[in-house]
């Protein structure tokens, strides 16, 4: 394909894509499609020739987007939102057109200059201190391990460059709840901590974790012998958006020298309205915080944001230095590979770098606080049927919700639900995630699509009493 | 930003991108800019109100592009081809333009699909037996770390449901070369194994490992009471192409139970070359291989394949199930969530099949064989010249070379190699990396970008004698 050839490509796939979220809301959200369906339609083997660009478009839209739940879709309530709106992309496009890698401030500059700026962007949007330093990764789960390995490496004054963890006599505990991601213990898990040491710290009634619970457990766990080594909170859990009291559970942290990771993947959005900022109250007392800006604020994926107090001890953590990536800036810029997992990087910070010019902090605020305020209609609504039950406080765009019809309860309330939920996807009108509770199946209602306005959750309140009665 | 303003937004971005690839080869290679310089030309505040497209796209000309070290110009010859064509830009954009999230097979059926049919075509294309199994991954960085994980895993049958690395009694051992790419190091370390219990293999005149070493160092090992865990093999060094011997190493590792791992990264590339797979010779006795598909292939960053022998094993060390991710489909679909460490995955099989559709596997071949072919055309040219010594066989498309005036040795000959390197690269003609081999600075020229011809290699023959006389 020559550079004309990609013109008129180009030009016929940015309407394509325009066409699509143009027309999104007449298609099904959930595809509607069988396992095995789409790979049954596609060539066992690669081509040994090349094919047309309008061969590969056709299959697009036969075989493709039939397969395709549309995360885009304005009654997309499922999981979470994950917003990729079009300057977004456009930065995207560009950051794939120029096909730099950041292996070294040299390899290109820009790379690097323009995510330091556009991360420290985030930072005041965020408002948090300048005593945070970001830098982008790809997910909140790598994040997460990278917080739990700067931990061990804490802990350990560095055992990685002796012998390891296992020369450790004392062995290393992570606390969390049962409500954090599950993205937590599997991190602790391949950072070698060994599922016997990680503490699931009790909840309250609002399934936000009690701090006078973690300070016992540290205190046992250090009177066996044992070496408290970090905490994982969070603001916002994936289930309930449940929010762990920071402030306190930083104390116990602190007092112990035990690791404070906050977890505010998707509340963190949030955080650009001055209105949510008491959610994550003490969260300036924390080492290391993650916020994906690919789900509520609009950067499309992968673009999670990591800010951590001592930038020094990550880069002695992370870092290499083969002759072949040393060039003689070294030393007087920032080598974002020593900040990180992988060596090659993405000029990622364009993505974001559009989409917050294209739109402004003010363009942001707006669309959260409508999501914020359409969460607190559907609050109203489902809360004066008496059929219906809201489960947990609605502090931002989720709710948690149960049709209990009298009489059902147990195994045949988790039925009823399950079955609701299954009828209202499969019928691609709208898309929900159900979820366990307290023990018990219910439906989470994620609001914040970007293109959800409130009569998407009026007919998703409408479809829900159809399908569950 | 409306559909209508994307549409002519994206438009004016493609031809962007077109013009900045067609004009390439008249903009220097490495980024003419000192530390800083972008940083200080971009406001260091967010702006509150939403910014004008044109302001943003004056941006990307003024302060972006000249921050910019042009990976895509047909005279860059440093660190590695990172070739990201335009068919595969055009299923990237599509990628980012469905915005869809694979955290299971549900949640978009044809993400997962595609790439499972895409990746066996990637490993029918390089030869491997259909006893593998693949998986999109970001880098091999992380690839190799999940490969580490898994084999500390298998190791201490699962360790990590227990009481983790920590309560393992005798120290697990891995295995690698120092020409290892530093990332086998750095995934060590973050494993868990500690540099101590990281073995530096002994390698031959070609830098390739001596199995027999390697042999001898486990049966030491072992004798010590430690054990023996994985091994690193090779297949194209980073400093010089050294191609470690998998069969023999294979032997060795099955007979002491010892994961094997092949890093293919950069030369797997070439395996879609019948004539180029004895290179890898014996890697079906591996038990994991990573190729960057985002290298010389042609797929734009990032997409490195990574391949099992046993995908129930991964799945065992990398899964997680929380109610929120359980769906009626689970049983009967893959869920890649669970073959890697993120959770959220782009979809990014897309850039994949549209380079291999458009291109053909037979386009791909020539493309490769005439970067080999312009590899050994500039050997013969540095190997007439008394002056100038090629360091190591030319086995794909890098060379390792150096200027050696008579009289000069030791420092004095690092001090000119390292000169007149920096020189041709501020000069903005051409871009090349020096390092180090054998205790001496010398300099790679990795060829193998899309639009570098012979005339292009030539350019740089001439400009390398012209800077280093």
């Amino acid at each position: 394909m020559n550079s004309d050839e990609f013109r008129a490509a180009g030009h016929r796939l940015i309407d394509w894509i325009a066409d699509y979220r143009a027309t999104i809301e007449s298609r099904p959200v959930m595809a509607q499609t069988e396992p095995g369906a789409i790979k049954a339609k596609l060539p066992a083997t690669p081509p040994q020739h090349p094919e047309s660009f309008d061969a590969v478009l056709r299959d697009l839209d036969t075989i493709v987007l039939p397969g395709i739940t549309s995360w885009q879709h304005p009654r997309f309530f499922g999981y979470f939102p994950s917003n990729g709106l079009y300057a977004s992309l456009l930065g995207d496009y560009v950051s794939s057109g120029l096909g730099v890698i950041g292996l070294a401030w040299q390899s290109s500059p820009a790379l690097t200059e323009v995510e330091e700026v556009v991360v420290d962007w985030m930072r005041q949007m965020l408002g948090l201190s300048d005593r945070w330093s970001g830098v982008i990764n790809d997910t909140a789960s790598t994040s997460t391990l990278v917080a739990l390995l700067c931990a061990r490496e804490r802990t350990t004054n560095y055992g990685l460059a002796r012998g390891g963890l296992q020369e450790e006599a004392a062995p290393l505990v992570v606390y969390a709840t049962a409500h954090s991601h599950s993205s937590v213990e599997k991190a602790a898990l391949l950072a070698g901590f060994g599922k016997r040491h990680v503490r699931i710290v009790p909840h309250d009634s609002s399934h936000a974790m009690r701090p006078e619970s973690l300070e016992n457990m540290i205190k046992d766990d250090i009177a066996d012998g044992l070496k408290p080594c970090a905490v994982v909170a969070t603001t916002g859990t994936t289930t309930t958006t449940a929010l762990d009291p920071l402030a306190a559970i930083s104390k116990v942290a602190r007092a112990h020298g035990v690791w404070m990771h906050v977890d505010a993947a998707m509340a963190g959005s949030a955080m650009i309205l001055p209105e949510c900022r008491w959610m994550w109250d003490g969260v300036e007392g924390a080492d290391s915080v993650i916020v994906n800006a690919h789900k509520w604020l609009g950067a499309v994926f992968d673009c999670a944001v990591y800010f951590v107090r001592d930038p020094e001890h990550l880069v002695r953590v992370m870092s290499t230095n083969p002759s072949y990536l040393q060039t003689a800036a070294d030393g007087r810029v920032k080598n974002y590979r020593d900040w990180g997992l992988p060596l090659g990087r993405r000029f990622r910070a364009l993505k974001l770098w559009f989409l917050i010019r294209e739109q402004g902090v003010e363009g942001l605020q707006e669309r959260l606080r409508r999501d914020i305020g359409n969460a607190k209609w559907l609050e109203q609504e489902i809360s004066a049927d008496p059929q219906w039950k809201v489960l947990a406080p609605v502090v931002l765009q989720t709710l948690c919700v149960r049709h209990e019809p009298p009489g059902l309860q147990g195994d045949a309330l988790d039925k009823h639900t399950l079955g609701w939920v299954a009828r209202l996807n499969e019928s691609g009108a709208a898309y929900l995630t159900p979820a366990m509770l307290d023990g018990q199946w219910m439906v989470r209602v994620s609001i914040g699509a970007e293109l959800t306005e409130r009569e998407h959750v009026a007919q998703l309140w409408a479809l829900m009493r159809q399908h569950a009665s």
